[in-house]
């Protein structure tokens, strides 16, 4: 069965509150994101019950450690029976390698995505930590790295989406997150795009976390934008 | 009340396996190093339960995402009662310090430490992720970095800590995995040091896996290891 094409950012604290906003998503037509916030403070089982309930996960950790510790945590998340779990590309080849070999255990391993550069940091915070290239020259080289170890997409703003989709080929999913209808705020992500435009670069699936789950109405504020791609 | 010298690494993916294995260990002795493998499986109430127990724990997720998710995800992890958890400095100062100011909320805050190199990382693999610098260079760059921004320290392999004492100076923290006695095996890590020596050349916690965790007696390879560094 295909992976919904958006997946709803679940910046919430506690059970309370991902319990509330679950109740108003459509299991069968968005996904669920689960981050290191929500994920920290309530842990797997809740994630469990969620798959067990019909929705798609992705659990949104970015792993980045040595590759025997990544090997495991990409086990124990497969386990929980989540659709993508995601690592750093920064971690290197070894690490994402080890990730990849590790899913293969599993009838139906989740995608298995690689993170390139946070899409919160610009040419000047890669400079500070010792990375020359700009934000574009590095998505571009880590995604590579990713592709050559074997995963099978990136995280990437939606600007970068048209470039890799042309670089790394059409069936290197691509993972999208700052995905905001026309009318809302940007916070602290500094590329974002609409859902529409994303779908139009070649975006595979989109995170969509605020317009959603702050919206008076999420049910609705889901359906517009399913609508508005056609879905 | 003073943190532990030791933290033992629970590098297990089952609650039974965790639960034996802390049986075995002295909760006023040695913490425990919870990380992804063990937390991805089990969560955050297990670990409620050990610090509940009198243990300290050190969380060891090594955090890097946009700056607002790390901010609340150490704030997740404070609120469980963990003594010491850490980010990644190649986040950057503005993740790093949103970390930090995250933390300000708590009367008893835990350490807030940073990743600078991964100890599996060796120079050749710090080049193919587009940094010119060594490993050496790399770390020295990233914990100066990391106390800029407020940290209480970093995670560094053994090798490195007399620089790092002797550049960043001694109140700010040195957390050190890869240690193990002079008689085990070095596994994945590829800077490795004894207890006696990690102490002596500046360690201020060390992080103790396979030595212990597979030793035939955990209880006995706890207790020769706290001698021989005179605890």
């Amino acid at each position: 069965m295909a992976l919904p094409k958006i997946y709803v950012a679940l910046d919430c604290q506690t059970q309370e509150a991902a319990d509330n906003l679950v109740s108003q998503l459509p299991a069968g037509k968005v996904g669920l994101k689960v981050g290191k916030e929500l994920f920290t403070a309530i842990g797997p089982d809740w994630v469990k019950k969620q798959v067990e309930q019909g929705f798609s996960v992705f659990l949104d950790l970015k792993f980045h450690d040595i590759p025997n510790t990544v090997a495991k945590a990409v086990t124990s998340a497969a386990k929980i029976g989540v659709d993508i779990v995601n690592v750093h590309a920064s971690g290197g080849t070894e690490m994402m390698s080890a990730a990849r070999d590790a899913l293969k255990q599993f009838d139906k391993p989740p995608l298995l995505i690689a993170v390139t550069v946070l899409t919160s940091m610009s040419d000047s915070d890669l400079n500070e930590i010792g990375i020359q290239a700009t934000a574009e020259q590095q998505v571009l080289k880590l995604a590579k790295l990713a592709q050559q170890a074997g995963l099978n997409g990136v995280v990437c703003s939606a600007q970068e989406a048209r470039m890799l989709k042309h670089d790394l080929g059409t069936s290197f999913k691509l993972v999208t997150p700052g995905i905001r209808p026309a009318n809302s705020a940007t916070g602290d992500q500094k590329r974002v795009m609409t859902p529409e435009a994303a779908i139009e670069a070649g975006v595979d699936y989109m995170v969509i976390g605020r317009p959603i789950t702050q919206a008076a109405d999420p049910t609705a504020s889901v359906a517009e934008i399913l609508t508005s791609i056609g879905e």
